[in-house]
């Protein structure tokens, strides 16, 4: 077991939900780097929900895999809300999913200013009918393995959210 | 640490000798489903290193994201030599990395087959100069989470073999 028990009973759980309604998640991960959707296909069974995942780790990844402006990443910071929202829905347009999860943030050591601190993360989850939702967290400085483990678990619920929600 | 520490120091180490080269990887995922992503990008400064990954757990996926023809995938199971070859060389065409990782498996439970049982991987390594490397591997039905940590092991022997070559 990569993740720990109880993390992974959250995943089956959402992806049940998921299975039942016929709907599939696209994932579109900075800082998290794949785990999302690494942990959404520990589940047996996941390809029923898991359409695809973005590692949009570069800049230049985020604008040709997710269609997010240049300018928009140069204007705001690749962590912003601006940027996550349009990765999520850059995400839900670059698939055949019904929802897409996109994460960013400063998982750490190095890279965290003033304004954007280690530890600050921007969540947004797009559905193909609805409006998008965003979360900011500042979950401190407390690890990069933490930090993004945190990450993992809010996007989490942004998913069971969303699907309370369709 | 959500991965075994020996495991972050291999990653560690490799991510390390990338950068000193100056060489960004790309990653393209079915059966780990982000988890080689998600692995490089737990080591501090892997931005330097980790351009970008795909999980392309559907094979809609490999053929949108990867460029992997549908005949293909149909002719040969997404499961195989032929494709997984396609799918690093996809990643490497898509991407501006130097060397680009695929995984495909059955990571089961189910989804075995004789010709194909739970446990089979195909892994290749392309690089923009030379030859693209495939191995296959049979690693048994030993549950879905080893076979995936396994292949997560095979797929940084490969790395390590690319840039011991570059």
């Amino acid at each position: 077991m990569i993740f720990t028990e109880e993390r992974e009973t959250r995943a089956a759980n959402l992806l049940e939900v998921f299975a039942a309604r016929g709907l599939m998640i696209a994932t579109a991960e900075s800082c998290t780097g794949g785990l999302i959707a690494g942990l959404l296909t520990e589940i047996a069974g996941s390809s029923r929900v898991v359409e695809r995942g973005f590692v949009s780790y570069s800049n230049a990844a985020k604008n040709e895999l997710l269609g997010v402006p240049t300018e928009t990443i140069e204007a705001h910071g690749a962590v912003s809300e601006t940027v996550v929202r349009a990765m999520a829905e850059g995400a839900l347009a670059q698939s055949r999913a019904h929802v897409a999860i996109a994460v960013s943030g400063v998982a750490g050591p190095g890279g965290g200013t003033v304004a954007k601190p280690v530890g600050l993360v921007h969540l947004a989850c797009a559905r193909q009918r609805g409006a998008t939702v965003h979360l900011e967290r500042r979950y401190g400085d407390r690890g990069r393995g933490e930090i993004r483990l945190m990450t993992i678990d809010d996007a989490l619920g942004l998913l069971e959210a969303a699907i309370a929600e369709a």
